[in-house]
């Protein structure tokens, strides 16, 4: 499967940190030709950015990782987390809008290195995107949410 | 951008609709060799499902169409919809997993046709990826959800 890149992720971020990303502001600047694709998108409070994770190299995939809350956690599969090391580095993160100038959506809380290259931006649609009781593995309860 | 299809969808769905998807019962069959990744999963209630669009055409792809609930709706942003006309054919769904055995995972709800090609699975986490307060534009609610 071939993707076009249509834009990349602006931010002060370069260095690669498991969490601390709820105050990023990220500018999303789209490719000048695509600006018309970004109608209306200022409506919506929140919107699902599709990117490719270009900083990991290919030869660190792997099928399992050992990750859970345990002490000395077990191997479990990659596609059992959101580990960046899956078979297609795809990620998707559902961010705050902020405001739209032109073919630039600037947006709050994505987890995306600067220079990010972008594959799609979609409406976040809480009628089909939001499970707030979805439920997890004891194993993947992360200890400051509260569990 | 270039990914592997790390499997296929298998449903009774041939052909595209709208909607009527919630009680659609699906398999995604892995590739053998990715059995391993999905070790873990079935303790997820819910997973993001990443998918290849296969059943568009590429000229189809446009960068506005007319959607909304006005009467005669205007022209839009196609990122501003979950249109499948999109500039890169990449489908997110958030599913309910039924069981999983080997290398295939039951879910209910995923919109997508038999036979699509799947890129990723992803767990749903809700801390993440649910924002019940989500806002949407007056122009896209829709009139079935009670607006």
């Amino acid at each position: 499967m071939t993707y076009v890149v249509i834009g990349v992720v602006r931010n002060p971020v370069r260095k690669s940190r498991p969490d601390g990303w709820d105050g990023v502001k990220s500018d999303l600047i789209l490719r000048d030709d695509l600006e018309p694709a970004l109608d209306a998108i200022e409506g919506f409070s929140h919107v699902i950015v599709v990117f490719h994770i270009d900083r990991v190299p290919r030869d660190e995939q792997r099928l399992q990782i050992a990750v859970g809350n345990e002490d000395e956690p077990p191997q479990r599969g990659v596609l059992a987390t959101r580990s960046q090391l899956r078979p297609n580095p795809i990620g998707t993160s559902v961010v705050r809008v902020l405001h739209r100038r032109k073919n630039v959506l600037r947006v709050q809380g994505l987890d995306a290195l600067d220079g990010t290259p972008l594959l799609d931006i979609k409406p976040y649609l809480p009628a089909y995107d939001s499970v707030p009781e979805a439920q997890l593995p004891v194993w993947a309860v992360r200890h400051e949410d509260g569990a």
